[in-house]
């Protein structure tokens, strides 16, 4: 099996095995048609902040276009000897025949909200489980870290330098477009730039400038070929002594008598505060006020802050392996949860999934989610959770239940409400017009300016942004937990 | 840009912008043909390990056998509008020629030996590097990770079942080929058994039990399609009160009529040794002492060798997002560093790299890269780096320093020498034998039964494998120090 050779690499197949023997089950047992509705959502906020960037949407609406089971595919089931004919057979000509609501790309997000809601026939909406849930785990994961990572980086750019530390192919990939999400401004990654825009960067390794026989000359010939991007790396040998040195003469020697400018210097280890702070001087007394500063060590939200408090002075930040991996917390638990099941008469009984661990309960039946805004400053206050069909209306008084506090009586007044899902797909159309990429990103960055909270935007102890149920959706919830005991 | 639509995900150009611009300066500056060697070695064990699980060089094949820029490439490329047209066109006809020397796929390694080594004109060696750190980085990572967990779990069953929150579809198809390397029995992700054949396993999830209307209905739909691979998932409502009961209950009335024996319970919450202590109990006296019990929360080798300790009760574990993405410690940093340029005279110059981060030195020049195992146990008792030519010859005494202390004469004396390099790729052609997975996967089980100390397997301070230089390489790295400063 080769890397290149995609027509053996089917991603439908990129399923859970349980998938396959539940939809076979259900197929046995002639219930493979009957209507469901599982809820995706998460539990907690990673590094125990205040939100997360949803993204990863258009790659499931990629994937559901594309479901399909090749010869090859069925072949392989056939192998397994526990799928019946009947369902193979079935398998040849699926094509995804639900509904998908979900919130836009970039959407900002909190615990326990739905983000997407499939309503489909029963197979079909358990066979897009894993795909679903990859996809939007994994860049929500990565634009909120890199959110976090701008969030502290402030006026400093960050650039996504991580993809030889990435978790294969598509981490480097995708984990780049969802970095652009979040905030990072460009990426070392060529075929980010190539496949999405998202601008590549880069200059030079070590080992060009070990290549050459000094550092000075190493410097030199790039600044002759690259005239109008010189980003020099001045860690090789010794950055005080040696690096800054060639690369102020180069500046002057080199770039000055062609009428350039040094654009930058970088360095990629040692004391960042330190070498960043001295480097600073020692570029401005030679009257390279204009030449960056720019730093690619292991870097992320947490040591930024901390080069901020040091008084640093770096311009931007080449942000690796940190980034990449969400490193300081690498899974984003996204889960995806039966919520109803339709009935003959054509109603829809609702679905709880109860647990040992408290957190794990399910909100049962079909929902909708809902912003509900300050009307004076644009915030966003609170999300509401309803059922289906309860009406919402801006300023009419809504009731509704703090899980945290349900004892409390609590009402919406003054305020404007959002319904945060759009209808992508409708009976297995396409009917959602998708961003482009920097419309997304645009989306992320007007949030958090306008009408997300700077109290949830902090990073340590962040509010806690508040999600509450409709009173007949918690009583619903109630008399489910009862039923079940 | 579409999942699927892989003409035009060409993985070349997933490569670090910088390896462009520098292979262009190399182009133009009449060099990029000069023979350079690059090493690929890592500088510290994951979570303070003995060892690493060297994996992915199949995949680097794979990508090397497949280099090349298509014409959109090009016209991306020719849009930057900073590479010069005579390397645009020098691309269109881009193959990789160079020598590529690595380890065997599956064995265990140490931090600072070279585990790739890539000989080849400096363009050609420039441009694989992001894609090669990238493969090996990666599923090292989660072969170590797999392997550690194994190794955790003893006799008990690792089964992989991340994908969900994999960093992307390749982390969760090329993880699980990973983790079966390390050890995994068999994965969840269907895609790895048709690609791999990695067995693919999986029952049901809570949906299928929540989906029928009750509990002990969805149980026996399930018996009924599945009568001879029947783990019934047994938290959605109540372990104890309802999901063994019904499971019980199910054995008795549907399999035990047909012949046919409940084969497993699976829970995914709750307090595992608590709940897995009661269900062994519940389970014998019902005479189901053949019923497996499955465990599938958030596990790793920490948590299961806490199980262990409290004499929890689980025969297998579907293991998840800890193995996936190696939560506890998710990058695997190897890095690709010049070591040699060859000169007009033929001979190869050794190159350096000096850091403020005194671990960050390289060791330089041409080298090979030896395993010494004791002639008597079999065992290896250090890893030994020479310069090329050296001769170790068994039994033969052979003077190394030992970087730790340099100041001490040490000698090999009786010994076993073997060569740890496959030469992979000789001049561009692949002249290198892939073993089979299920072999990799042998190769590893068979070093730590018979080659490598139980104490460089333990978790807590685990002994320290000795990685020895010659003293003709020991003197030329600090030749080229001093050189340099």
């Amino acid at each position: 099996m080769k890397v290149f050779d995609e027509n053996k690499r089917n991603l439908t197949m990129l399923m859970d095995f349980y998938e396959l023997t539940m939809a076979n089950g259900y197929f046995v047992k002639g219930c493979g048609n009957t209507q469901v509705v599982f809820d995706m959502f998460y539990r907690e906020n990673p590094e125990n902040g205040g939100f997360v960037v949803c993204a990863g949407l258009e790659q499931l609406v990629e994937y559901i276009q594309e479901m399909h089971f090749t010869q090859a595919d069925i072949d392989y089931l056939r192998g397994r000897a526990m799928f019946d004919e009947g369902f193979l057979e079935y398998l040849k000509n699926f094509a995804f025949k639900g509904t998908i609501e979900a919130v836009a790309e970039g959407t900002i997000v909190y615990p326990g909200t739905p983000l997407v809601t499939v309503t489909a026939p029963l197979i079909d909406a358990q066979l897009v489980e894993t795909m679903l849930l990859l996809t939007i785990n994994h860049q929500s994961l990565i634009a909120t870290k890199a959110n976090r990572i701008c969030r502290a980086a402030g006026k400093a750019a960050i650039m996504e330098f991580g993809a030889r530390r990435a978790q294969g192919a598509d981490a480097a990939v995708y984990g780049a477009r969802a970095a652009y999400i979040g905030g990072a401004g460009a990426t070392a990654t060529t075929l980010a730039d190539e496949m999405f825009g998202v601008k590549a960067v880069g200059t030079m390794a070590h080992s060009w400038v070990q290549f050459f026989d000094s550092e000075y000359e190493a410097f030199k010939a790039y600044a002759e070929v690259y005239p109008d991007s010189c980003t020099l790396l001045i860690d090789t040998y010794d950055i005080l002594d040696s690096g800054v040195v060639n690369a102020i003469r180069v500046a002057k020697e080199v770039l000055e008598p062609m009428g350039k400018r040094l654009k930058g210097v970088r360095i990629d280890s040692g004391d960042l505060a330190y070498f960043s702070k001295r480097l600073r001087r020692i570029l401005d007394s030679a009257g390279l006020t204009d030449c960056s500063i720019v730093v690619s060590n292991s870097v992320d939200e947490y040591l930024i802050n901390s080069l901020n408090r040091q008084g640093a002075e770096i311009d931007s930040y080449g942000v690796g392996e940190r980034l990449i991996t969400s490193k300081s917390d690498p899974v984003f638990g996204g889960v995806y949860k039966l919520a109803a099941v339709q009935q003959p008469d054509g109603s829809f009984s609702p679905r709880i999934k109860i647990s040992e661990n408290p957190e794990k309960i399910t909100n049962p039946g079909r929902k909708e989610l809902w912003r509900i805004y300050d009307p004076h400053t644009g915030y966003g206050t609170a999300d509401l959770i309803t059922l289906a069909g309860e009406a919402v209306e801006d300023n009419v008084p809504f009731e509704f239940v703090d899980p945290q506090k349900p004892w409390k009586q609590m009402k919406f007044e003054k305020f404007h409400a959002e319904k945060l899902h759009k209808t992508i797909f409708k009976d297995g159309e396409l009917v959602y017009q998708l961003p482009k990429l920097e419309e997304i990103r645009e989306y992320v960055q007007y949030q958090l300016a306008n009408t997300v909270w700077e109290e949830e935007q902090r990073f340590e102890n962040p509010h806690l942004h508040y999600v509450d149920l409709s009173r007949k959706l918690y009583a619903l919830k109630e008399d489910l937990l009862k039923k079940a005991h």
